[in-house]
């Protein structure tokens, strides 16, 4: 019997989640004679607690080629963490899934969302219930543990490493310039700040601050003030999860995890307290995990082949296991898509290896050799009105 | 008997103050046989008081075209305020006028710039010098008097009208998100954060506040409250220069000009302290004056355009001008360039239009009719390994 497939997004969005959407719904429709309803759960797992379904089957296909465009989570997110599979709140699942004869969930999400996953699966199981849970993964933070990179990684650090491009020839233009802090996202993992390694000598910027260095305040003053006496101004590359003191880490999430935010202010009141330099606090911000002018070619493509691969998985009756990429040893990039148990990847992070780490200065070859493929490609996106398209789903409720 | 031609950047950068460059060297080199030499002064007019030009004839022709998508000020940049004419410090300018027989001074610069264009000028004509000052409009802010449009002001439209895009989209992934308050440069014009308006509504930011409007806390607090308890988010495209209290202006700059930053901080506070709602402040910062793969090809071609009618002003002994854009009337976008004389634009600031302002959620038709042609295109930029190449000029000095 044809059993109803539901795919959802969850955690915070990258440039190319709907990418992965685009490639599920791509394969989904060449099974209609295997799959029942083609849903999307909306705001991740709070859709199938509030039955709360939309139908895919219902959007333009004009638009469904747009989501390769379209940052944001285009069937909206969550951060809702699943109870034990005890909770009375999984009853409220078990009449979505019944009720919509669901047989195929795909989690689409970074490692909080992978934990959702395996507890959805674990209860089925328990439950003895006939319901598959693939996860797909994604993270800019490129944290996840047992897959070569994580999909919208490459992206971000496209969009970073142009954008730290940018501030730094902009901050050659005076005399007596100002020390310049960019804060980069990356939560505990420095994967996504280290990315500007990759820029030439000349537009590189003079330090780069990731949470696996450790943070000596000291050490810290005096490699800015040496470089800011020489040259009258300097760039900071500085993961948002560095161990400054004073960090603003008061808010928790509904994960338990501190808010980083605040991390570019506090090092630029530290410089001008104690070196009384002009400074400049940036953060990246939203942009880093939304900008379609600079995603990659690759991370897009990889992205769609992991949407596919998910459901196939499920039609084969895989379940509680997570789509992962291998890197083939070969001169051209090339990658396989394969997978791993995802109680293996919840709530596990992959830090940034301390082999890689040379200097504040500079990382390594082996780093860079591992990032640029991944970065190297420059994509057109459509635009009107020199605004980039994006695709505006009906999101049709399912009753 | 041939002079040489010195041209200088000053103030803060934009997208294309280099397609303005490459536009003056295109035009000077095409004109040997009237030009001794062709320098560039380093820092602003700081290059002609220390005697420090450099030969831009050695430059490569290869580095030359890159200046087209190079951000930053190839000539590094300044922010000095030139005294009254009869300061000691207009000899060091004589001294390297005659030193390097200069015949024409080219000032490619904004408001404060157009001053020191002005000042250079009354002094050669007071000392009865024969040296030519002609002044090449430049500036994100959209500020100047006189031209239809600022170079530059393209450019930065389309990097904030796209990453407004990307912001809102973004936004809306969860059910309880946050106020996310955007700070979109300008000084006291609303000019640049005017350009979201030209967003689709879906993308657009809720509320757009411009110095302007004027700003009345309890009214903004309602509007912010009224969107966020419909939408579960809500987006402000605020301009760095609206008067809300506690603003940090602590800072002066050499011009006398309070710094700015710091307006999306204090909003988010009093949106926190005063509704409770969870904020992100985020500045747009200085991509907005240096992003090359957002770039307008009209703002481009403008500005190498100027470049070069800056350079024929000159040679036909025009003076104290500054050259400047006029919007003639046809179907597709289509301008010309004139000459208005500089002191009618020093140190005077154009804002935007009282009657082109409807409410904080819409501006006019009137105002997107005229900022639609500027950023209607979709430049494509060189990359290598994902990164946009730029010029690394080799600024050799002249002795």
């Amino acid at each position: 019997m044809k059993k109803s497939l539901v795919y959802f997004q969850s955690g915070g969005p990258t440039t190319v989640i709907n990418c992965s959407m685009y490639g599920v719904i791509a394969e989904a429709l060449k099974h209609n004679d295997e799959i029942d309803g083609l849903y999307g759960s909306l705001h991740g797992v709070e859709g199938l607690i509030n039955d709360n379904l939309v139908d895919l089957r219902k959007e333009d296909l004009e638009d469904l080629e747009l989501l390769k465009q379209t940052p944001g989570a285009a069937l909206l997110s969550s951060r809702k963490k699943l109870p034990s599979i005890d909770d009375p709140l999984f009853k409220e699942i078990i009449k979505t899934i019944q009720k919509h004869n669901i047989g195929y969930v795909l989690v689409n999400g970074g490692n909080d969302s992978m934990d959702t996953c395996h507890r959805l699966h674990e209860f089925f199981v328990d439950k003895k219930m006939d319901v598959k849970v693939i996860g797909v993964p994604k993270t800019i933070d490129n944290d996840l543990v047992l897959t070569d990179h994580s999909l919208g990684y490459p992206s971000a650090a496209r969009h970073v490493i142009n954008f730290l491009k940018m501030v730094v020839i902009d901050a050659k233009a005076y005399t007596r310039g100002k020390v310049i802090i960019v804060e980069i996202m990356g939560r505990n993992a420095g994967w996504l700040t280290a990315s500007v390694d990759l820029l030439p000598e000349d537009s590189r910027p003079d330090l780069i601050y990731l949470p696996e260095m450790g943070f000596d305040e000291e050490r810290f003053l005096k490699k800015v003030k040496e470089i800011y006496e020489k040259k009258g101004y300097c760039v900071l590359a500085c993961s948002e999860g560095i161990d400054v003191q004073h960090k603003n880490c008061g808010v928790l999430d509904s994960f338990g995890h501190a808010s980083l935010e605040g991390v570019s202010i506090t090092l630029a009141e530290l410089i001008k307290e104690r070196l009384g330099y002009g400074t400049r606090a940036m953060d990246l911000s939203l942009a880093q995990r939304a900008d379609p002018l600079l995603a990659s070619e690759i991370d897009k493509e990889e992205a769609i082949a992991c949407g596919k691969k998910a459901v196939l998985a499920a039609l084969s009756n895989e379940s509680g296991v997570m789509v992962a990429l291998r890197r083939l040893p070969s001169d051209a990039y090339k990658s396989e898509i394969f997978l791993v148990p995802v109680k293996e990847v919840a709530n596990r992070e992959k830090a940034f290896p301390k082999e890689w780490i040379v200097s504040e200065e500079r990382l390594s070859d082996e780093f860079r050799e591992y990032l640029r493929p991944l970065v190297s490609s420059s994509p057109l996106v459509e635009c009107e009105n020199g605004i980039f398209l994006s695709a505006s789903l009906r999101l049709e409720k399912v009753v």
